[in-house]
């Protein structure tokens, strides 16, 4: 899909101010990281949904750089309650996705940022900052930096099902039902890798698996990883083809062929 | 448990050379992680068990390595043909040790060295060259450096299995009556995180996870973990609790009292 733009100026701003959001969010989520003064609270009602002092800092520390560079936008953080802004825009910011790992200390969690419009996002960013790799996408940009430099996003020609590598954060999240309709994509699948989050769209983007397939996603979740995936070439739906920047069923894919494909298995599970 | 020793200056070689061997190995490996060059080969009989060309490279570079240092020292590797030497240490190898992962991009995967004698691994490094993380333990040593920096190995104070976070390659490797069994004990832990192969037995000592459990080990997948889990204050066993460096059925806890609480819901699992 061909990406939507702003004015250059604008784009540009936003770009830098995006940078800086995920440098003050990733040196607030680093310094908690594998810390022994990190403690995970739960917030689910059934099951275990961890929350911790990190998540907060890491969306507090970027609310202050919204509020001075970017007064007037909205922002739409996991931790806080939303800001409406005048300009049209909206920052859309989860501060740590994939707090499971997070608080495991596996270093495949990721600073989610990006600046979205009644439309959807515009712009996106997926921060591991232990790591130190950061993927971008939209305004033109497909990138991706890390400790062995620079690469540009391309999603991979895989066409053919059996041939597929998935990630999912199946089974921690998701009812019953779309869990047993996964099982039914991930049956037909070469390889199944869990417990990604955000990690896997980014690695979509850069051509290393082919389709993300997940269930009870919040916009947070979706925002910055839709603008990447599609950046790269990429599709990103719903699990029956529609916008999926509400979130929801997300299903991505590397090509056309296998995003139809696995809809279509999808769809059979689900009936 | 204790570790074991040798003579000063010899350990001081060992330690010396298994640097360079994680040096050498991860160099091969990191030139073709995340490579378009890269293809996977399925040596299983049954299902999908990948091996690259970055494996093979990475154990050639190693045991050129130890072909000029340690000319009179056994080797037993992942890829390659054992070499039976005389000074009664062998180095045991396994280039990638998470293959799976490396062929999906997922830096989760690692270089595993260890130094043992009949009794098993006397020391052990577990290497993750892409992030820049490398674990070692024994010969007096407990310790990881990584893109942060150094700190000390030590599994921490988790007793009760409601507390526990879990890690495992299931549901990849293993009969079905180990994976059922796995359920069991999964089913009873606080989190359980998958497909972070040796990665996991680094975190274990680290202090970051409670347990790892796993099934279908071969003794080059397990000798250099023991070797960083048992110096880091750990328990790695098979699921009967005796010796694990023939391969088998490992669990690696945290704690004597999270060990025996598992060991027992394994046993009465496969009873």
């Amino acid at each position: 899909m061909a990406g939507r733009h702003l004015q250059p100026e604008l784009e540009a701003e936003l770009v830098e101010v995006a940078g800086l959001l995920a440098d003050v969010a990733g040196m607030a989520a680093v310094r908690l990281f594998r810390s022994s003064q990190l403690t995970a609270e739960n917030k689910a009602d059934e099951g275990w949904d961890p929350v911790t002092e990190a998540d907060r800092q890491s969306e507090l520390a970027m609310r202050r750089v919204l509020a001075a560079r970017r007064p007037t936008d909205g922002v739409h953080g996991e931790e806080f309650e939303p800001v409406t802004g005048s300009s049209g825009l909206t920052w859309v910011l989860d501060p740590i996705d994939g707090t499971r790992a997070f608080v495991s200390g596996i270093p495949v969690w990721g600073v989610l940022i990006s600046v979205s419009d009644m439309n959807g996002p515009l712009y996106g960013v997926i921060d591991q900052p232990y790591i130190g790799e950061r993927f971008e996408g939209g305004f033109g940009r497909a990138v991706m930096r890390g400790p062995y430099g620079r690469r540009s996003l391309s999603t991979r020609a895989t066409h053919q099902i059996e041939n597929a590598v998935l990630c999912t954060t199946f089974p921690e999240i998701g009812t019953d039902a779309e869990k047993r309709t996964f099982q039914s994509l991930s049956g037909q699948v070469l390889l199944t890798r869990y417990g990604l989050d955000c990690y896997s769209y980014g690695l979509l983007a850069l051509g290393q698996i082919d389709l993300v397939v997940e269930a009870g996603m919040k916009p947070f979740d979706v925002h910055a990883p839709i603008a990447v995936v599609q950046a790269a070439g990429g599709i990103a739906t719903d699990w029956a083809g529609g916008a999926c920047h509400d979130g929801g069923r997300i299903i991505a894919a590397a090509t056309e062929e296998l995003h139809a494909t696995a809809v279509g298995i999808l769809a059979e599970g689900l009936a």
